[in-house]
């Protein structure tokens, strides 16, 4: 069968869950007992020649199985769609997922259904890197701004941001777009450390890895702060005397606090000069994020990996509540939603950092970031990539930081693609470590079937 | 087994659908074909002499399942756990839902999830009510300020509202409230109705509803608007002359306009004099809603059906972006979410008008503005609880509404058990009839499986 007429033939979903609870790895004010999961998904298509696409959700567990339902729903938007009109239009399936007339009733554009419709665009990205044969960023680094603009869905973002200002903004970025992509190839993209700041840590693991990160070559370190302010206090100072005032220290309260206390805290801890506090209250709440920002300065205030999508992305900006956007790979609508919300950081002169770590997203993100420095906000200054440096191993192109810095990936695609092996070994509860772990397992959490 | 020791045997599931897609009931700008659906669950206990603790999500059709399956991810919660402990503090239960480490990252407190949580707390609200033998707005009037402050989690509200505020709220609308029941038995509540303004409707029969409700004691009718100016023009037209200039016409856009739009639009409707404009713009854009209202005004400005949860009522209310606040029932974590949206609205002086219509709405949201009406914010003015006449017939308590006002329920519990009839006749895709309707059709949608 010819290229041209490739359909998609299937949409495989698994639920893979890796045993990180057991490790603290990944443990912060809110989220203390992590399993680090994805909600996977492989698009194939009926012609032997034509690539495969794939996609995820990151989550950190117990309901990685109703994240990959609402995946499956989705299954009759792509089965049977032909591959070259998919991948010339991910824009339109993402518009007509996002409105599919019944489904939208569970967001609207929001939570389980959202991130759905993000893996499944994602997929479809990967597939049509693949099939052109560049890694995601240089695939949109090279379109055209014209058609950048058609894959954006405007409605809801007029106020902000216009069709008109995203064709300028990427016009503009467009303009020396080769010589960055010099850049890029040849030094990275800055990246930052969480490795030594997860809260389970000992402060002896914690000074050990934050002068190794430095040795590193790493720029910034963060850190979890939020459960205790003694130990927070004692963290910091830790922290900062390992890796002296020229390193940025970024804390992050993963949303435990309310309003007045993000305040008091973050005043708190100023003395050790943190960059920025990331999540101090609510993901919700653009105007307490607002009144924490004006409070704190010069702390900077960070948010984004729990942002529901662009709507609340633009309301951010438009109140003046963020320094840094942090967007994620798998929270909102896919690559699609995610040039929407480059586009708004760009148009109102705010860096965006993206959050990763989990399960893939330091693979995801880079695309992102290395596009918007390529051929959008053409710079990296103040701009890094979170790296934390756990399950790596299990994608097929994974992410490599040398020198403080992302490489820029070559390979076809989106890096979204897992090894058979891992995806064999891991998928839940019938995966080679599952059915071994669960023999052997004498005792669980009857609440809850955590994994201690 | 005696009362004391009962204990939660079973929390069973029903995804159950009813084909209103048929008939262009509940046909609007951006649900053009609604099945109107509930995810049902029912908590059964292991005392003959116990009652049964019902609740659902309200949804339209597609996605049901995946609904359902959030919903059961909340079992282990509860089964096994002792009634009287588990009606004695439903916060206690809601605050662990909420919280759960793992299933909190699918949120948080938004979307699928959140409607799950919400779900299974109004279920053990309908057993409490049910075992103190009170509808439930009465067991909350009747209740202490105290426990009922115990009940709210007022985690990222307290730069709004603090416990102390609810406190003083709480005892204010407790004085007097022996006086306001008995107007409420008497009288009832105020309801307007939805019947006459659906999308799909012809101008005939658009007219001959609104003469009905008129007729019918209804002060107030709503209209759908957003597909067609032209259209919108001459439907306010028709319905204005057929109800005169005394009664009450509201709008309702369904989310449809971007900031601008819904500007231009509701100005261009003002000569009709329309009491509210509902959801201009994305439920998700405060400061969106606080622009359409500052130009739109006189009009008033009313969203809420699907805002996601407290915080982004709190924040609506304190960047003064509504003159309405419309709580649903099912859409936020339960009645404890919903009485911090109260008190919420309480504290900010402004009326509450449920949402409701859909699978059961009207028989629960009765329920918490009676509440308000009793003993919290001790008022019915300007208060009104949409009513849309179907689907009742299914539920064993449904909603009465007489002379325009709904009449107070006197069974004991939240009214949101089903007929056993109605869910064996209308569970998904095994129940008779849909059985029946498979058996018979030839073609469906093969993208989307509508049932046209």
């Amino acid at each position: 069968m010819s290229v041209q007429t490739a359909r998609i033939s299937a949409l495989e979903t698994y639920d893979i869950r890796f045993p990180t609870s057991r490790e603290l790895d990944g443990s912060d004010a809110m989220n203390p007992d992590p399993d680090y999961s994805a909600a996977y998904l492989v698009l194939r298509t009926d012609a032997s020649d034509e690539p495969e696409g794939h996609g995820f959700v990151f989550t950190i567990g117990r309901g990685n199985d109703i994240q990959v339902a609402a995946i499956e729903a989705l299954r009759p938007y792509v089965v049977g769609r032909r591959v070259d009109e998919l991948c010339a239009d991910p824009g339109a399936l993402a518009r007509d997922l996002n409105n599919d007339s019944q489904l939208r009733w569970l967001g609207p554009e929001k939570g389980i259904m959202h991130m759905a419709v993000g893996a499944v665009v994602n997929a479809v990205w990967d597939l049509a890197a693949k099939r052109a044969r560049k890694p995601l960023w240089k695939l949109l680094a090279d379109a055209e701004p014209e058609w950048l603009v058609s894959q954006i869905d405007f409605r809801y973002l007029s106020d902000a941001l216009t069709e008109q200002d995203a064709l300028e903004l990427l016009r503009r970025g467009h303009e020396g777009r080769q010589e960055r992509e010099w850049q890029l190839t040849e030094r990275g993209f800055p990246a930052y450390t969480t490795q030594p700041g997860w809260l389970g840590y000992s402060d002896e693991k914690l000074s050990r890895l934050a002068k190794e990160a430095v040795a590193d070559g790493f720029r910034q370190i963060k850190l979890k702060v939020g459960d205790d302010l003694d130990d927070d206090i004692r963290r910091c100072r830790t922290a900062r005397s390992v890796i002296g005032p020229e390193i940025r220290m970024a804390i992050d309260a993963n949303q435990r606090w309310d309003v007045d206390e993000a305040i008091t805290w973050t005043r708190a801890l100023a003395e050790f000069e943190p960059y920025w506090i990331e999540e101090p209250t609510s993901p919700d709440d653009v105007l307490g994020h607002a009144a924490v920002r004006r409070a704190v300065t010069p702390v900077k205030v960070a948010t984004g990996e729990h942002v529901q999508n662009r709507v609340v992305f633009k309301q951010l900006l438009q109140a003046g509540s963020i320094d840094i956007l942090q967007l994620d790979a798998t929270r909102v609508g896919g690559v699609n939603e995610n040039l929407a919300i480059l586009l708004l950081a760009a148009k109102f002169g705010v860096p965006v950092c993206p959050h990763a770590g989990g399960v893939g997203l330091c693979e995801l993100v880079r695309h992102l970031s290395m596009f918007d420095f390529v051929a959008l906000s053409a710079t990296a200054e103040d701009r890094t990539i979170e790296f934390v440096d756990h399950l790596h191993e299990h994608f097929v192109d994974p992410a490599v930081v040398r020198d403080g810095h992302y490489v820029a990936p070559l390979s076809p695609g989106f890096s979204a693609t897992m090894k058979d092996e891992s995806i064999a070994t891991y998928t839940y509860p019938e995966g080679r470590f599952w059915t071994a772990d669960l023999a052997q397992r004498v005792d669980t959490d009857p609440r809850t079937g955590a994994t201690v």
